[in-house]
C-alpha cells in the first residue's frame, strides 16, 4: 500500500485561519514537506509550526529565488523524487502550502508531477484575495458582478485588456511592480477606487489608499479594486 | 459598550473545512444570526450545526426566493434591526455566512446596513470556487495566468466578452441556466476544457464532464474552465 499525497491549504497567513481539516492532518502527519527560499525561511511552515508533531520527517524544498523557470522546476522535480519515495514506503505526506494549493499555490507543481501515479486529496484554504478583502472591510462581488485575478507582472497592455471589463479586480503579487501598476491604473481613472493591503493577516499587515502605498511594495502584496459604489444595499 | 458583529465564513459546506477562528468564535457566541429560505432550511446553520451553544439566542433571517431586489433588501432591514438591537444592548453577534462573506456572501448586505454603526470583524472563508477546484482536482492558476469569475445568469453577450480573455474561468451560480451555458461554451470551444461541479464538499457532491452534466442543475454548482493543457509543470 503506498501512502496518500496530501496537499493543504494553510490559508493567508494566521495560522487561526486554518481550517480545522488542515490543522487535524499537520497533527497527524508523519512526514511533512514544505517549500522554501534557498537558505531562507519557509512561511508555509511558520504557519504551521506550532501544529507540526515534534520528530515528525520534514521535507525542505528549497525554491531558487531566479525568475527563470528551469531552476525551479529542478526543484520541484527533486522534491517530487523524495516525496514520491515516502509515499512508496506506504508513508502519508502533507505538503503545506500557502493559501489555497490551487491557487497560484506552490502545491501545483508536486501535484502535476505525482498524480497519476498516488492518491491525493486536495484541501482547499482561505485564499489570500478574500483575506485582503476582509481585513480592507472591501466586500468584493455581488450578485450578478464579475472579478478579474490579474498577475501584477503582466504587461501594462495585458493589464488594460481586463481593467475595463470587469467589476471587480484583484492585483496579486504586486511587490517591485507596485508604481507602474500605480501609474496605469491612475491614467485608466481607477486611482481612488483601489485599496493596497501588505502581508494581509500577519502581524505586520497594513492596508492603505493606492495612493499612499509605499513604492517597494513586498511580494505578499495585493491591490483590490472595487468599481461599484455601494453596489451591496 | 455595545457589541461586535463577526461575519463569519463558513466554507463551501463540510465543516471541517472551516477554519480554526469561525469554530471558535461559533462555539462561544451569544447570538448568532443566519439567512435562511422563508419557510424552509439554513444551509448556514446547517454547516454550523454541531458548534452552535445550546441555548443560544438564534437570529433567523428569511430570504424571500424572488428574483426582486425590494422583498430581499426589506428582509436585509429587518434582519438588520433585529441584529442592531443585540449589538446595542452589549451582545456580539455572530452572522454566519456560507463560503467567504465577500464573496457572492449574503453577510455583505448586513455589513452594508451595520458597519458604520458597529465595529464589525470579517473572518474569510475557503470559498465554493476553490473548493471546487479542490475537488475536481483542477488546478485553477499559476505564475502570470489570469482568472475571471462570471455568474452564470448573465447575458450570453455580457459572458463572451470574458470568455475569450481570461486563462481560466469560473461560471457560478449555474443552476437553471445549464443548458444556455453549455450551449455558449460549446459554441465557444470550450465544452471539453469544462468541468461541471455540483455541491462540493456536501454529501451529494457531484464531478462531471460539463458534456455529461444534468439539464436541471441546483444552484449549487459551478462551471470551472481551464484553458492550458498542462501549464502546471
Amino acid at each position: 500500500m503506498t501512502g496518500t499525497l496530501y496537499g493543504v491549504g494553510l490559508g493567508p497567513g494566521d495560522p487561526d485561519l486554518m481550517t480545522r481539516r488542515a490543522a487535524r492532518l499537520i497533527e497527524g502527519a508523519e512526514v511533512v514537506a514544505y517549500p522554501a527560499l534557498a537558505g531562507g525561511d519557509s512561511l508555509a511552515r511558520a504557519i504551521a509550526a506550532d501544529l507540526i508533531p515534534v520528530g515528525v520527517e520534514e521535507l525542505r524544498i528549497e525554491l531558487p529565488m531566479s525568475p527563470d523557470r528551469a531552476p525551479a522546476q529542478a526543484a520541484y522535480d527533486a522534491g517530487a523524487r523524495r516525496i514520491a519515495e515516502c509515499l512508496e514506503r506506504g508513508c502519508d505526506v502533507v505538503c503545506l502550502c500557502e493559501g489555497d494549493p490551487f491557487f497560484y499555490g506552490s502545491f501545483m507543481y508536486l501535484f502535476a508531477r505525482l498524480r497519476s501515479r498516488f492518491a491525493v486529496e486536495v484541501v482547499p484554504g482561505v485564499t489570500s484575495l478574500t483575506a485582503c478583502a476582509a481585513r480592507a472591510a472591501m466586500p468584493l462581488v455581488a450578485r450578478n458582478e464579475v472579478m478579474t485575478v490579474l498577475p501584477g507582472p503582466l504587461s501594462d497592455a495585458a493589464l488594460r485588456d481586463h481593467l475595463g471589463r470587469a467589476d471587480t479586480l484583484a492585483v496579486m503579487k504586486v511587490g517591485r511592480h507596485l508604481p507602474r501598476l500605480r501609474a496605469l491604473l491612475a491614467a485608466e481613472g481607477l486611482l481612488e477606487a483601489a485599496t493596497y493591503i501588505e502581508r494581509a493577516t500577519l502581524g505586520a499587515e497594513r492596508v492603505l489608499s493606492l495612493a499612499d502605498a509605499p513604492d517597494d511594495a513586498p511580494y505578499f502584496s495585493m491591490i483590490l479594486i472595487a468599481k461599484g459604489a455601494d453596489p451591496w444595499l
